[in-house]
Parts: C-alpha cells; structure tokens; sequence
C-alpha cells in the first residue's frame, strides 16, 4: 500500500498552518458570526450569517435522530445518517427469510419502504429561543439547592407545556453553561419513519466491536430513512395513508470529494462533553469514578456472558446490551489510558491558576464565590459515590421496571404540571415503548445472576459508596431466586399493565419485585432529594464561575462554547492526519484496497463477495481519488465532534455534503474533557465510498436518482 | 508529537518518483558504472568510477569486523561502527565495578583505549581480482557432482594458499551467482583493536529485542572502536607497544542532516540473500524449512529457559545464546509472515514463466539445463531435510565439540593443502577461540536438558528428516546423563587440550562425547560426501542458469547483482516511510521526543536519567533538525541491506557520513527472498543523534575532536 504515501507526498505546505488551528469548539449557531474571520480564514465559503439562521440552507437540512444526527438529502424527505443510526429499523424488519442486517435493505420504491417503528424518530428543530429570563424569574439568592433546583424546574415544565400543541412539536428547554443560559427549542416530530436503504451489515459495521475507536477504518457506516408525514403535511401517527415528508431545504451531495488540507463544516447534536469541569473533577473521574466504573462494567459483562452462555437464544438477546456496555467500557478506558498519557488535571491546574489571578484583580466580584464553587464540586463527587453504590446494588432489569410503575404511579397522584419531569402525561408513551421494548433484551436467569452478582460486589465497595439506608432494605443473596418465581414483571403484558394502575394498588401487591421497589422508595427518593439539592447549588455556583470565564476569555478575544447538551452546533475542522506515537503516522484516508487486507472471511471482518469482486476488478468508475488512485473509505478531521455526532453532516465549504461523521480515534477520547489540537481526530465516512457503493455494489440507483449529486468535472 | 506531520507535511513531491524507484541491488562496486545515470538521477555527486575503486576515498574507507560493516573516521585508525558489532569489546572490559555495559565506556586518551580481545578485528579489503577462470581450470564436464566441488574446492585453497603471506592478510575467493563467478579478495587482518567509547546499553540497544526489527525505532546504536598496528605500520599481536593504525582515507561527518527524499549511498558487506531461488526454493522454505526450523527454536528455546532457571549464573550464560536464537526466530517468522502476505512464490512463478518463454526462443542453447536444475534443486532440498534432522539429533554443544576435535585430527593427517577448508593450519586460532568461547556460553545440566530434548524430537521428525544410518548410532535418551559423567569436554582446559592430539589418541578415548562422535562419523562424512555432490551439481547447473538469467535480464536493459555473500557491496536509495498497511504510515525519522514516549524505566525502555534529562531541557544544540524542530534519532530509506549490513556507512550524495545502517523492518524481512520496493525499509541511525549524545549526554569531546565534522552553515 503505497498509496498513502503518495497522498501525503503532495500534501500542501499550509497543512501544519491549519492543522494547527485545528479547530475546538461545538458552536451554537447563533455564535457562528463571532467567527467570521476564523470560517474565512480556513476557507469555509458560507456566510457566518447564513450558518447562523435556521431557517436557512444549510442549517434547515439537519434533524435529529434522538441520539443521532442526520440530514436531509432530497426535497421528499430522504434522510441519511449511519447505518447504526438507523440499525432499529433494520433490526425490527429482519427476520431469517429476509435478513437484512447480514444481506443490507433496498427499497426500489416507495411501497417497498419498511416501517422503523417506535424507536426510529426524526426530529426537525424548527426554532430556538433564549428563555434564560423566564426560567430564572422565580430564582431568589436566598433559596436552598433544592428550592432553587425545583423553581427552576417548574419554570422549564411550563415553558414546554406552553409550546407542545398537540402531537406535532416536542419541546425542551436545555441549559448552557450548566444554568447560566437557557434555550427553549422546538421540534417538530416526525413520527412515520421508513427505512429506504442500508447496506450488508459487513459493509455498514465493517471491523465490528474491534475497529470501535480505532484507526485505520473501513466501515460503510451510512444508511436512508425516509419521513412519513399526513396528507395534510403535518406530522402522523403511522398509517399506510401517510405520504413523505416535503423537506423544503436538503443537502446537495459533492463526489468531487476532498483532499489533505481542505476545510470541513459538521452540523450536529453533540450529546455531552465536560471541556470546564476543574482539575478536582478529572482526578476524581481519573482515580475513582473511571476505575470503578469500568470494573463495573467489566464483571457485569462477565456476569452476563456466563448466564447467558447456557442458551444460544439468550446470548442473542444481551447481544446489543453487551455491545452498548463494550462501548462505554471501551470509552471510558480510552479516558483513563488518555489521562495516563497526558495529564489533562495538571493542564486544569494551570489554567485554573491563571484565571484564579486574573478573577482576584477583577474589581467587584464575589470573595466566596470560588470557595463555594469547590465545597459545591466536593459535595456532587461524594453523592456521585452514592449513586454509583446505588446502581450496582439495584442492577436488575425487573427492579428498575418495578421503580419506574411505582414513581410513574406516585406522581400521577399530582397534577401533570407538577409531576417529575420524565413522569408527565408526555412521557407516557416513551415509558411504555421501554416497558415493551425489555422483551428484546431480557432473560430471567441472566437478570437474577446480574441481581446477585451486583449485590455481591456492592457489599465490597468501599463505605462511601454504600448509599444513605440502603443496605438494611437489600434482600439477601439467597433470597434473590425467590424474588424471581414470586413476580411477574419478566412478562412484557403484565410488566405493561401495571402502567394502567394506581399507587396504592403497587403497594398492595404480592408481586416481589413491585415489594422491593415500594420498600426502596424512600431511599431512592431521599438521594433524588439530595442530587437536587447538590444540582441546585451547582446551577447557582457554576453560572457565576461560567460567567467570570466567559468574561476572562473574552479578555483574549476567544469566544467560549457551552459544553455539548444534544443542542444542534456546528464544528469545523480540517482534513488532517494525526501522530499516535513519534515515528508513526495515521490517516487521513484509507481506501477500498484496505478492506481487502482486512478481510479474513470471519466477522467482524468478512467483507461481502460482491464488494471484494469489485476492489478486486477495479471498478473505482468516477469516485476515483486522483491522489490516491482510488476510492477512499474513511478520512480522519480535526473537528470537534462526540457522541451524539454519530451521522453528523460533513460539508465541504461550500455547504455540499462530503462525508457522514461516526466516530473518533482512541487517542481522541479524552476530548470529552480537554481537546487536545495535536490528536483529536474525528472519523468521517468518504461520501465517494457511499456513491460507489451505491452504483458498483448495491446498484442502489433510484436512491442516487433521488439526491443532488454533484460530479467532479473532467 | 505533531512533528512528524510537519516534516511529511513538507515532502517534495519528487518523493513517489523517487521512492517508486527504490533502489533494489546489492551492487559489487566495479558494476556501478553501469549504474551511472541511476546514481546521477537519484543526486549522488561522487563519480560511479572513483565508486568502483576500492583505492579510492570514499570505498577505501569501508572496513570488515568478520560479521558486521564498519568505517574509518579519521586518519587514526579510529573506526565507528553498530553498537551491538562492538559489544563483545564491551563485554569482555565490564565487570561489576565497571559496568561498560550498562554505563557505556570513554577512553579519554589513547592510553585508556581498552583490548578488543581475540573476537574483536578489523578486516581492510586491499585486493579484489576475477579468479573465475583459475578456479574452473580443473573442472571437466564428465566430473561428477562430488569431484566438481573438490576440483573447485582444491583450486581455491591453492588461491588462497599463495596469497595468504604471513599473518597480514586473510585471503578468501567467494563465489557469485553460486559458482558462475570467483574473485579473490584479499584483506588486512587486524588483529589489535582496541574499545574507544561506547554508549550506555540502554542507548545503544534501547528497545532491545522487544523493539528488534521494529519501527519506530530509537537506538543509538553505535560504538568506537581504533585499529593498532605494529611500529612498522603492518598488523601485529596486541601489544602494549603497537601505535595507531595510519588509515590513509576516512570519512567525513556531516552533521547537516538529510530530509525526505534525500539520496544516500551505503557501503557494507551484506551477507547472504537468496533472491534468484526459484519458486519450488520458496514452497519449501515457507511450506516446510521455516516452520521446523520455528518450531525447533521455540522448543530448544524452552528447554534452555526450564533448565537454566534453576541458576542465575546459568541464564546468564545462556542469555546471549538465547538473544541470538530469539532473533533468527523472529527473522524466520517474518520471512513466514511476509510469505504469507505476499505470494512471493506466485510472482517467481510468473517470472519464471517469462524466463523460460524467452530462454524457448534463444538459439544453441542447452535442452536439458532446465529440467537438470529443477533435479539438482530437488536433490538439495531432500538433503537439507537430512541435514536439518542431523542438527536436531546432535543439539550438544559437547558432542559438537568433540565433532570439532575429532574431524580436526583426521584432518590434520593429511598435507595442510589437502585439508578440508576450515580445518587447515590457517583455521586453527580460530577454532582454539570458539573452543575457548565455549566456556561463557556452556553449563552441563541445560546442554543434557538440550541433547535429551532434541533426541526427543528427532525421533518425531518425518522419516524424511532422518539422516541416512543415523538413528542406530545414537544414544538412548537414558544413557544421555552417563554421557555427560563420562566427559571431561565440558571443562575449557580438556577440551582445548584435545586439540594437540592425534586421531588415533581421540578414538582411543573413554571420553563418552570423543566417542560418540568417532561413531557418529561415518554418518557425519557421508552427509558431508552427498552435500559436495548436491552442491557441486548446484555449482555446474546454476551458473548456466544463471547466465542465461543475466542475458535475458539484459535484453531488458537490466544489470544483474549478484546474491550477498559477505563481500563489499555497495547500495543506494532515498530517506522514505512506507505504509505498513493502508491508512497508516510510518517514518521516516524518529525524534528524541520518541525516547521520553518510550521510557518506562524499566528494561528495554530504561533511558539513562541525563538522556531524558538533556531532552526535557531541550539542550537541541547544533543538532536540531530545522523541520522536524528537534534531534532526530533513527531514519528510513530504501536501500538495500541484509544481516551483515550492520555498522555500514550510510553517505550523503558527497559520500560524507550521515548515518550508520543498524536493522530492516519487520515487513522488510522477506527482502532476502525478494525486494519489495513498496514496504522494504533499511533502518538507519541518524549521525546527528551520535553527535548529539557525544556532544550534550556523554561529553566525548576527544572523539569528537578527532573526526572532520562538516556542520550546517547557518
């Protein structure tokens, strides 16, 4: 493979210039203009102003999935995001007759188009206001954490009862800064979602669980849904009556592809990023909540794998469960391996220095203020302690069932508006759709052994994580078996049932796991009590401290992003390769010719036959890199992307769609807390290894007839 | 570590073409002028003609040290070569109070130049001339296999015989193309050379067998040694009273550094490839020679690890042998790695098909050579099967050396002219000295756990792997222990003793291991008979097919360079990375920076403390590299090189020393059976790291002082 070389043989000689502005930051769109010089300075053709307007292109082409990013890509509604994006609708549709994870899925027309389900949502943001002044309006400096928690709280449920009418918008009110701002947004939920095409899970997941992370990537990782709304245009319930979405504004896919160097714009919902916790807070997470977690998850895994082993039927059942746990295990010990690698609490502990002597000459600020702050910190990583305890001691798939009939019961004792939030009458449906959903990933004799096993390792942790209570109220080990022949909640009818009655009926049954549930209560609710006591004082605290950082770099000239909150941002970023370890180098693309030395025939790397006869015969046609050679796979950027960002939009700078986002490098984890320029990469699918797929492989043609496609000229 | 990407950031883009010719041929100097629009296109300055003179700067600097390559470097006698090529100087000056080994050593005059000891001499090639005609003067084509071999073998003892005068020189008359050439060279043999600096253990062999044939790399592999003479200029025994050696030439260092793309000139003597074997030579190899040859290292291997831990003292002993039996291991499992990589045999086949279309079409040539050399190779391989089981059954280092004393008695019967070659006058210091050796590296109790476990698999090899009449001759495993109590070989003083006695004193013997290799020696001679048969037929067929493979190859315009067999050679290519597999790559150069990444202060990654103490400090000097912005270490280029190629110069296009060859990476391996432009890299050492050290970490000023450094100009 010599290719590679080539590529960088001709790399520009700006590249360190732009790799080393490589480019932190998850924008709130309204900020793009701050960056005006930054956008032109990399090349980004757009006016700031345009990105900044949602209601404009290409702004208004982005929706979200619930935990994915995605666009749209023709004026009927056609969606593309990852193929594990969009795997529950193809999972829903597979059977052993028509297995379309292993064979992929194509509609050739729109009868052929399969219903996602329940759990396949898109969501189009449809307006952002900042509702920071209302939400605060109750707020007085004398309120405790938790009065201050609970004002703040009732204001977010009214501003969303207000905006949700009827079925067709969801609305939330998250908050930036952790309270400092608040913005209520609008979604219009599109609730008819088809699956159109996904390639063979051997393309779409191509390196499985073991590429996860890694570099270098060969995966497919792209797939089309479609959005299903009424005859009058407005979102509906499925109904075979429904006819497609017209998405006004889509983006345009560009096969001219990309270089070494060029700029790339990224519009997507970045879940959750932690850029300004303190120096106290990564050693914290470094040297008890990530050591602890990950050995949680490590002996669950193993729990689960020697239940389940007893029958082939199981194992397929926890599958999904297990790979989600790999996921995080794996991420979290990226975070541990990265923080051993470079000490990011050491970089806090200068950075926080610096801005503690510059907070200390401002005139007028608060004496306490940074003293509260870290009392605040310390009381949220004990109770932190606690809720871990809690969530090893309660590790039962019909436990948690049981806690959440027995809340849902007791706050529907209240008026909706005075419910807990994720308990209200809006929530209904997506507790039911969970309680329904455990079928697919629940086996009695696995749950009782996770059960059992949780409890065993609970009575090893440390004193500190044993929560206020608790103990007394666990049943013994032995006592667990009964448990499971004395309940009922392991069936899905009579799991769901129970949604239908009241307190008092929870109470009065014999059912074990609603008994334990109920005789829990107290301590469960007595630590909610406490965490919002704790989060009433960091949402009074860290808006302050925010506030002060915000100021300090604004006396650098640096604009200041909110940490990720599933918000729609914008990153940018430059095609760049990385330097894992001196001497060595990755990226930034790979190409089909990869695939083949991956292949072995076995999962996760047993490439289809069709696609390897077609690396085989060299049938690049036009998506030919005239660098490389050939068609590229993956490419690796710079820009700031995390969980959330998965099917993300990667636009050349033009606004034309060149990529699709789905992960980032090992290295690359620890960016979650301190973005580090020199290896943050993030891992983008080549939209040319999609087209080519579609055209020499799958012959997907009806779906390219329906996109904008632009080719390269001669 | 973002500097790597700086420097590829900034190749020319002259690299691919340059790389893409890289630079296959192990060329004896007087072909290079039919190198010489190759050698002018790539930027070497220095004529091809004054290349071609061995009395000529810079190839009359070039120096020999018996298994590794060396040069002069200043008009002293002083010699630089690898570290691990000096390192039996350096083992035999440590002892516990002075650990040269670990502290490395600096002789800060010349008074305190340490003994190199008997292993430890400096071979100047004075005299190259074609005795091809003079060899086959004798050979007649009715000979047989076996009279061929001795008619040749006769003629070049006669050759040597009358140019070996006195104990000046060494003569020796090496064959090309396996027989279809013969020179003789002749070379100064000097036999007092002394230790002058070496660097601590954990610079020079950094990484150790962990990192061997490993990229990246960071070894500062390198050490200094000075030739002695007598008074009267002409070699001598050591002596207190011996003066430096006036080495007439030298090279120049040049501590302006090279970049990507960058031509260098290695000079070196490369010690055996095999890359005009055919494809049935590389079935075999792969299909059967390699994978016993593995699976009996690996199990020697544990037997010497389960029997020597019972004593420190012995693992001590055994770690070198061990050291040196890990690397040919892993030397052969890559060689079976890349086979399986790349189907080398497949690509033989194809050009061996060419071959044989166009050698169909060539008028007068022979009809049978083919099918005759396809027999001969037939006959080879069914006898290295033999030879391999004979290794396996005699796997004592006492039953070899009385092997040794008893055939170098039998021997001594004969006129020193009629001895078998390694058994004349002429050998015989030299076999005194292994003989002696033996005691560093010998412990009773593992060489009976070896013998035992090595008749052990004997009597599991395929019937084919049995030498002819040999399975009767050895002992059962239980009389093994009594073997070992009735021996006396195991004691230095014995076994060299035996060297003064006759044949008929040895197999009067009761001496267990003189007389089991008096019964063994039928069956050794015969084994030895049939090889001179075999390789006399090798030596009548190939050189026919060898000429028939040079004149087709220039047909095409392509010069032919002979396999490697330990004569000077001369090779040249560009600083390149390659890409081990697509979506990475690697090289081409290290940085200090590497060093620090590396170090976990446990061994082989132990850096000493003012190492890291000198690269935290930043202390660059004049050795920073201006684009990587900091001391390089170790390099990449496309040269070509073998085991034998350790401590060659590496020059610049002026033939100043940039550089010292050290090792090939890992993918590089299978280069002795085939050069594989794309992935074959030669690892070098960049001068700028040793001038580094010397200068900033080891204050070696006054060796320093005693080369001609050429620095960059500013």
């Amino acid at each position: 493979m010599f290719k590679n070389l080539a590529y960088l043989s001709t790399l520009p000689l700006a590249l360190l210039a732009s790799a080393a502005h490589a480019d932190e930051g998850q924008w709130q769109p309204h900020q793009l203009p701050q960056l005006k010089a930054e956008l032109k300075r990399i090349g980004i053709a757009i006016p700031a102003e345009q990105l900044a307007d949602l209601s404009k292109h290409p702004m208004s082409a982005m929706v979200w999935l619930g935990n994915c990013s995605a666009s749209f890509v023709s004026d009927a509604g056609l969606v593309v995001t990852n193929h594990h994006c969009g795997y529950s609708a193809i999972q829903r549709n597979s059977t052993p007759e028509h297995n379309y994870i292993a064979d992929g899925f194509l509609a050739k027309t729109r009868a052929e188009e399969l219903p996602g389900g329940p759990n396949t949502l898109i969501y189009v943001t449809d307006k952002v206001e900042d509702v920071t002044a209302r939400v605060l309006k109750q707020v007085t400096p004398s309120m405790s954490g938790k009065q201050r928690h609970e004002a703040v709280e009732n204001a977010i449920k009214q501003l969303v009862a207000e905006c949700e009418t009827g079925k067709f918008y969801r609305c939330s009110v998250p908050s930036f800064h952790r309270g400092l701002e608040y913005y209520r947004i609008r979604q219009m939920m599109i609730r008819d979602v088809r699956l159109v095409y996904a390639p063979a899970n051997m393309i779409g997941d191509f390196g499985g669980d073991v590429d996860n992370y890694e570099w270098p990537r060969h995966v497919g990782d792209y797939s089309f849904l479609r959005a299903y709304v009424g005859k009058d245009g407005r979102p509906a319930d499925p109904s075979p009556d429904n006819v497609p979405y017209h998405s006004k504004d889509f983006l345009v896919v560009s096969a001219a592809g990309l270089k070494n160097g060029d700029p790339v714009l990224l519009a997507g919902y970045p879940g959750r990023t932690s850029r300004y916790k303190l120096a106290s807070e990564v050693r914290y997470a470094r040297d008890i909540a990530y050591p602890v977690k990950v050995a949680e998850l490590q002996a669950d895994l193993d729990t689960i794998a020697a239940a389940a082993k007893a029958n082939p039927a199981w194992e397929v059942r926890y599958a999904s469960v297990a790979k989600s746990m790999h996921n995080v295990m794996k991420k979290t010990q990226g975070l541990m391996d990265g923080f051993a690698r470079k000490d990011v609490a050491a970089i806090k502990d200068v950075q926080d220095a610096e801005f503690r002597a510059w907070y200390a000459r401002q005139p007028n600020v608060s004496a306490t203020m940074l003293a509260e702050l870290d009392a605040v910190i310390a009381a949220d990583m004990a109770l932190s302690d606690e809720e871990f305890g809690w969530s090893v001691a309660t590790n039962s798939d019909l436990l948690k069932s049981g806690r959440t009939l027995y809340r849902l019961a007791l706050e529907a004792k209240k008026p909706d508006a005075e419910r807990e939030p994720g308990f209200q009458q809006r929530d209904s449906s997506f507790i039911k759709a969970r309680l329904n959903r455990l079928e697919q990933s629940y086996e009695g004799t696995v749950d009782q052994a996770r059960f059992v096993a949780g409890l065993q390792r609970y009575a090893k942790l440390p004193k500190s994580m044993h929560a206020q209570g608790l103990d007394a109220l666990l049943p013994a080990v032995d006592a667990v078996p009964a448990l499971y022949q004395q309940s009922q909640l392991g069936q899905t009818a009579a799991r769901v049932g129970w949604m239908d009655k009241d307190a008092a009926a929870i109470a009065a049954s014999d059912d074990a796991f609603l008994k334990l549930s109920v005789r829990l209560n107290d301590v469960a609710m007595a630590l909610e009590e406490r965490r919002k006591e704790v989060d009433g004082n960091l949402e009074r605290v860290i808006p302050q401290y925010m506030q002060a950082v915000i100021a300090w770099k604004k006396s650098q000239g640096k604009p200041v992003y909110p940490d990720a909150n599933s918000t729609l941002r914008v990153t940018y970023g430059t095609v760049a390769p990385y330097s894992p370890r001196d001497g060595v180098t990755k990226g930034p693309f790979t190409t089909i010719e990869g695939i083949v030395e991956k292949h072995t025939g076995k999962e996760p790397f047993n490439a289809p036959q069709k696609l390897l006869e077609a690396i085989k015969a060299k049938r690049y046609g036009q998506f030919k890199d005239p660098v490389l050679g050939t068609v590229p796979v993956d490419f690796l950027t710079s820009a700031d992307t995390t969980g959330g960002n998965s099917g993300s939009a990667v636009m050349n700078r033009h606004g034309e769609l060149i990529g699709l986002n789905f992960d980032s490098t090992y290295e690359s984890i620890t960016k979650d807390w301190y973005f580090d320029r020199d290896i943050t990469r993030a891992i983008h699918m080549d939209i040319r290894y999609m087209l080519w797929l579609m055209k020499e492989v799958d012959h997907a043609d009806n779906v390219l007839k329906e996109m904008t496609i632009k080719y390269p000229t001669k």
